[in-house]
């Protein structure tokens, strides 16, 4: 088993921390995607679709998508649950981690590919104007997110779970987006108990 | 229980169809977001984020996306599985699904909703340039996966999944985006395969 995984990159950051939450450890390969090694024939055939992370079974058989790979372990190693359990859980789990990636992940990224100097070669073409339309959705979702936080510990409920680790990522995701954090004091205490845990330093 | 579904938008057709296949009847109420009753002050407490659809449990719990409903009835009814069964399996679908909802239905949507005269008081601001780039992905991912479906039966594999439902309410979309279906032949077996399950209908 191996897993490609990039230290710069958000999408392999998210499988970093599951991995970590879960207590297992994982041989990994480097790829730099601003070398541009993620578009190398090498990496195209592991996964053609040219994204981090990826991770490859024993039998070849290739996982690509964070979340993906973090759900592969989940049902090796349940304990402790980080998609929920029980219908209601395992549903307001995947809701939240739903919410906080298309609509706060997605729009930060976004920022990031289709503003930063960065990413011109990578982005093609880059739409700055897609960027300018996602940069109140950012504000919107934390004032909202806000509001939320104010009644629960964490994102999805009083449980750690995959959509704090979404949240955290796309947050921290935020500085190099030069995205500026509004005054939001439920996000602020969340995002000090979250990176405070060993797992974030992953 | 109570099921905001509306006829005409891919996201609440998703939901129907999963249900469809597991054979689940649930209460509905439409909701018209042509007519932007999504948007009214009612909808919005049942989900701030003003998207469908939405299932209000009896408890007063609201599970929003499309794929969290799915996942709450799948846990409640396992069969059929359609987000597999077994940690590869499961990993496989999650990950042929995200490929399908990232890479396939949100370029398709972003060609709708960024260039449809339709969509001009709803989409704020339209980017036309936005829906331009996401054009050649649309056709990339079409050639992509017809490459893989010369292989096997359905999208993740030889049993029919989520991703086959997300795969099919996209490129139904294709239509409304006014997006042409390229000559993809393995494309088209599947889709004339899956077409004609009942679910299909739903």
């Amino acid at each position: 088993m191996k897993l490609y995984d990039s230290k710069m990159a958000p999408n392999p950051r998210r499988t970093r921390i599951f991995l970590a939450e879960k207590g297992i450890s994982v041989p990994t390969e480097q790829v730099d995607m601003m070398a541009k090694e993620h578009f190398t024939a090498e990496y195209t055939a592991i996964n053609p679709l040219q994204r981090m992370p990826a991770l490859l079974l024993d039998d070849g058989t290739v996982i690509a998508e964070s979340i993906a790979i973090c759900r592969y372990f989940e049902a090796l190693q349940p304990e402790p649950p980080l998609f929920g359990t029980g219908a209601q859980e395992i549903a307001l789990v995947e809701m939240w981690q739903r919410r906080a990636e298309n609509n706060f992940f997605a729009p930060v990224a976004a920022v990031f590919r289709h503003l930063h100097p960065a990413m011109k070669e990578l982005e093609v073409p880059q739409v700055p104007a897609w960027a300018e339309a996602n940069r109140p959705r950012v504000t919107w979702f934390l004032d909202f997110i806000d509001r939320e936080l104010a009644n629960r510990e964490f994102i999805a409920g009083n449980r750690f779970s995959m959509a704090d680790i979404t949240m955290l990522v796309a947050v921290d995701f935020m500085k190099p987006s030069r995205l500026q954090m509004p005054d939001a004091a439920n996000v602020k205490r969340w995002h000090a108990a979250v990176s405070a845990r060993p797992s974030a330093k992953a």
